[in-house]
Parts: structure tokens; sequence; C-alpha cells
């Protein structure tokens, strides 16, 4: 009986697109606007999707609010209102792209969610574009 | 030719977690106040897709208005307005979790829907969680 | 420099449509399924606006965070998970129609927000149906 | 590192649903409203999913502005403000329903891009039902 | 006690702008790809705003579900999987705009709903575009 | 023949909240993460309501294209993926809360609105708080 449950959380953070070891006129014409030198940001939403067993006898897979509380203090307390580039840790020398913050929160997430739950992240950067990993 | 077509509906009902095996005291630390006495209750979304080889004249998996109608009968008028725990027999002795309903719903619908289809069954329960059965 | 601040929250709860001054036949006929025996239930949305001049200092019309506050404290703590027909007082002796739960909402709020400020709110039973008091 | 990432899109477009080789009162039967002489529409929202592998340097699967304009050049710009039936070389022969109009969009874009990414297709016709190609 | 209430519901058709007395050049300089000759077509969604005094013995303004069969009969059976230009009398003489669109559902349900209460429509074209009649 | 025509747009922006006059302490005592010495962002989404007389020949209140064309060209391209807080020179002194980017947008679209036309604005900051300028 194995079945799924997500959890929707969200953060509002300041980014930029950005690779140190090249041009900044290397960067402009790859990343475009996104590498603007003063930040932008987003609403990012994101939805943790957590796949095993069923519990018979709660009927549950696990407590949704334990991993309610996991997102809040291991992604919410860290990312909102942060500057990804400056304030995060994990972005000093990795470009918070949309697909590296996926990859980010799914690697934090990992070490707290039993081995025996398969995890995966949708995380939306806007309302229009969202990545997904790891890829079905 | 493998397509998936996917249907919404939506009910209103009111439940409460709880193992009767249980004494008060562990359903209220297990389920917090979803255990309160006198129920609480949710705008149920559903996601019904079924997913099948499509037919090369009608350009169509099935006729979306059969599944439609399909949902209502079985679903619909069966679950809207109820207290899934009181009023629908498939929750006399089962906790109706998100993860439970999800799967009763799926039961349901199984009998009604050609074995050739595969059937998975989204339930929102709130528009911040929801399910997923079977997980793919 | 009138201006108006909205803040949305939710809460859970199980009602029924019910006069008790009328029979059961009267109930079932006015209010249809809404007047079921066992109760059914909403993911309600409320969305709290409150309207006036503009701190030229700080350049918020109030700080979103009491409100924020506010709004937990006084509707989401007393209604989530709640059946409103029997764990809210307003409700013993008024039905919980969409209307009067806007209306109660109101009046609850009207307490602790500065006369000052113009309050309105609109609430949503569904994603389908809403109501707004007062009358703009 | 596979990861997916979705970009979301939409046109506006009028169609009916009809098998030339049937007579009219097998349209009619089969397909009823969306049969309609007249034509009727919808707004329709697309899903690009990509999927492969991250590229280390930049953090990106591939450039979301790439991605954009593809689906603006090829998709939108041909597909919004049209009707499906008249004005489309696909659906000449080839009845427009959802699950139709969906598999020509994955056709479309497929050509376009590099056969080292996986590609999804959803498609919503109405906020109610939308497809999915290929089956997952 | 003058409280509103909102019902939304939704039909989907076909349209183009175009007034018959222009040139076919003048039609297509003002109204763009808006007038392509094959139509071409909206979701429409619509919310009926109705306003008036409360029932104190009901705590309802009016019943839903009658709004809702209103709305049903003289909107959505008329509107829904048609052609406004062709199909819809009111549109013989009167180019379907947003604006249009929405005086017309107006005049039409106006004629259904007692004077003692105001009406408002709201039309959305697309999600990304409404109108309001009358103007608050 | 009044009537209200809304056209939605967006920007992503990085900003904090910082009255310049104050003590660092002091900022964050009232704007709490707010005012996060890095910046943060949000998804910004505007809702520009015009309200007039429709033009019976076309049936429209305004050309939605040019009112599409100028938020483009006098917010989009001036506010979006930049720092409000040190890119856009209205905020130079003045606090970037959503109160005062609602009121700078609305001052910068009224200079180039006919005046026979009403104009308000509605800034969601995130999808759970938004202002609206000028209070109905």
């Amino acid at each position: 009986m194995r079945i799924s449950i997500v959890r929707k959380a969200h953060f509002n953070a300041a980014h930029r697109l950005y690779v140190d070891s090249w041009t900044k006129e290397k960067n402009d014409e790859v990343f475009g606007l996104c590498a603007s030198s003063n930040y932008h940001g987003h609403n990012y939403d994101i939805e943790v999707k957590v796949t095993g067993d069923i519990d018979p006898e709660t009927g549950m897979l696990m407590n949704l609010k334990d991993l309610k509380d996991l997102i809040k203090a291991q992604i919410e307390d860290r990312f909102d209102h942060r500057n990804l580039n400056v304030d995060v840790d994990e972005f000093k020398d990795l470009n918070p792209s949309a697909e590296n913050v996926c990859i980010v929160i799914h690697q934090i997430l990992r070490e707290h969610i039993d081995l025996k739950y398969d995890l995966h992240i949708r995380l939306y950067e806007t309302p229009r574009n969202f990545v997904e990993y790891p890829a079905v």
C-alpha cells in the first residue's frame, strides 16, 4: 500500500544568478536580467512529497504535522526573508538557480526523513515556472 | 499512444481522525486537533487520472462526460455534505485520514473503470496538503 | 492617503444549517443537504481588509504582523478544527450560514481594531461561493 | 543529477469535436455539445516539462528563456486566437480533442528540443480537465 | 444588515471582436488577432454578486441554490459551448467584447432577481483580464 | 454605462523595509525579518483597474492591448528583476512597503491614462497579503 503525501510551504527570498568564475559580460549574456547586480526576488512555493507504506493502524503515512514542522525548521526558518546568495551557506559557491535551490532543499530534508521513505521536491520560482527533483 | 486524462471534482464533508481501539488520550496525542470530538471539515478536491491507449477514431481516451458522471454517482453523491465517520459505510471501522479517503475512492472507482485503464487518485484535503494513490 | 490592506487566513470547520425553531422537515426543505444531521464541513478562507490613512513615517497602514497575529488569536484559534454549531459560542442560537459566520468574524475583530480604521470581511465557504460584510 | 523544469504558457482558441467520416447524428451522440456547428472555445494552458542532466557550471538544465521563446514561436504564435479545426494545419484531418492537441504540441516541440532531454506535455482544456502526454 | 453573496459559474464559448459597419481593415487594426475570421474562444468565468438585507430567520440573503439554478438556466445553458457571435441572439448586432458580454449577463439576470437586491457581475475572459458591471 | 476593466501583470523584485532616519535596532523592532540587511524578494502581482464609460461603437472601455503595453513599459520594464530600494528612483527616499509600492504604481500610471477614467491599483506582495489604492 504505497502512497504519497504532499505538504506545501513557501518562503520569500532575494537572489541573483551569477557564476563567480565568469566575467560580468558572460553572466549578463547567459542569465540576462536574472544577473542584475542588486538582486531581485521571488515568493518561492515548495511541495514536499514523501512516499512509502501506509501505517495500517493510524491510516497515515507519517504525521503531517511533523512534516510541516520539519519544513519550517529546516527550510522556512533558514531561507525566508533571506538573500540566498549572501545569507545561505549552501549557495556561497553555488549559483542559486531554481534547479540548485530545489536540489539543496532535497539534500537538507533528506537528512531528516527516514530512508524508508522516498522524497521528491517541487519548487515554484514563479507561478509560471517550476522544477522537480529528482526527475520521475 | 498511451495518454492520461484527468477530471477534477469536489465534495464538502465533516470528519475527525480517531482510532477506536485507542484511548481518547492517545488519539489526542497522535492526531491533535484533528481528533476533536465534534468533528471539523474540509472542501475536498479530487483529481481522477485515467491512463491508457487513445482511440484513433475519436481521438479520445474515454468519454470525459462518462467519467464526470461516474465520479458524481459514486463519489460526490455518496460523500458530499456527509460526515465521513458516521455516514459513509467504508469508514465505519477505518480512520478517515486523507490517505484512507484517497484509497477508498480508488477502490470504489476501480470497480467501475475498465481494467485496460490505469487509475490514479489525487485527493486535496486542503490547498496545502494532498495525497496520491497509488504512488508513482 | 486612504489605502486598504488585506490579509488572508483560513480555518477548517464542520457545520450544518439548521433553525432550531423549525421542524426537521422545514429545515430539510429550505437547506437541503446542508441540513444533514451529522454535519459536513469546509475549508473556510477569510480576507480581512483594513482601510485607513497610511503612516507617512513607516509607509504602512498598520503592522501586517499584528493583523496576522490578531486573526490567529481571535478567529483561527477559536474556529479551526471545530464544529461551528457545537463548539463556538456565537452559533449556539445562530444558524452558521456563510452570511452569519462572516458577520460574527466582523463583530469579533471589530472589537480589537482601532475605530479609525474601516473593517471589511470576505469569507469563502468554498472556492465557488463567498460572502462580504459589510456590503460596499 | 536528472532534474525536470516546467514552463507554463497559454493560448485562447476555438474548436469543435467532429469526426468527418461520421454522420452529424453520430457526432452529436458521441460528442454532445462539443460538436456544436459554430464552435466553442477555451483558454488552453500548457505545461512543458523538460527532463535531463543539470549543467554543473550554470546550475541550469537548459535556459528557461530559450524554452519560453520556443513555446511562443512554435505554439502560441500558431495556436493563439485561432480556430484549431480551420486555421491549424495539423487538425485538418484530426479531431482537435484535448488528447490530440496535447500530442500535436508534443510532436511540434519534440523536433526543436535536443533528444538528450525527455519531453512531457500537460494541457489544460479547462481548470477542471486536463491531459498528459506521454503517460508517465 | 446589508451583505453580499457571490456565486461563481463558467461557460466555454467562441467569439470574435468585429464591428459589422467597419471594413475588415479597420476591424483588424482596432481588434488585432481578436478579429480573426474563424473565431477563437475562452473559458469565461463569472462571479454574480447579490447584495441586500439578510433574512434574520434563516441567516441567509437568498437561497444560494436558487441563485446557482438561475445562473445555470439563464446563462450557462444559453452561452456554454456556443459561438457568441452566431448562436446568441443578444450579440447578433452587438460586438461580444468582454464589456458587452458582462453587461448582457447583467441585463438577463436583472430580470429574474428581485429589485430589492443590487446585482453586480464580474466576468473573466482570461485569468489575466476581467470586467465588472456596474462600476462600483 | 460605466464599467471597469482589469488587467493583471507581474514583476519579480527584491526589497527590504527600512527607514533611513531610524536606528538599525528600531528598524528591526518595527519591521522584523522584513528589514534583513541583504534584502529578500517577492513575485509581485498587480491588477490595474480602469473605470469609465463604454465606447458604444467598439463595445470597449479602452483597448486592453494599449493598457497591457502601458503597464509593461511603465511598470514591468522598470521594476522587474530589480531591487526596489536600490534600482528604482521613486524608492530612494521612500520605504518600499506594499502600500508605498502600490501608491507609486498608481502615480506612474495616472500620468499616462486619460483623466476621464478612474484608476485603481491592487498589489499582491504574496498570495496572502495585498493592498489597494485608492481605498474604495
